[in-house]
């Protein structure tokens, strides 16, 4: 597996706050690589809302309405 | 808004990744916000998984089921 770009401690963080006691290494990685995907992808429909309104530049409100579509909302 | 986790440095790479040229800072902030969100409804899932195997530790495998639960494939 490639190298994730968001840390593994970060990840540790996120599981506890969703109630978990322990979490494996690997367990972290994934998520991380689960996010990674997902980020991605939001920001590709991002830059797509971006272009559209004739910008190179991703605003908030890009990303916000971004991640409402991919997730479903 | 509270501080995100999540880095906004690795939000910015992110969206290179995904083609754009230029990101807000804002928009950086609020990609990490949406992936902390979805994170820790994937953390949430896995863990119900975990437990549902007699576990206390979120391994790899209850992330991966989590996650393709949470984006719906």
């Amino acid at each position: 597996m490639v190298k994730p770009e968001i840390a593994s401690a970060t990840m540790h963080r996120l599981c506890k706050k969703a109630g978990a006691e322990r979490v494996s290494e690997a367990a972290a990685k994934e998520l991380a690589k689960a996010l990674e995907d997902i980020g991605v992808k939001i920001a590709k429909e991002a830059l797509d809302f971006a272009m559209h309104a004739g910008r190179k530049t991703i605003k908030a409100e890009d990303i916000e309405i971004a991640a409402r579509k991919i997730m479903g909302k």
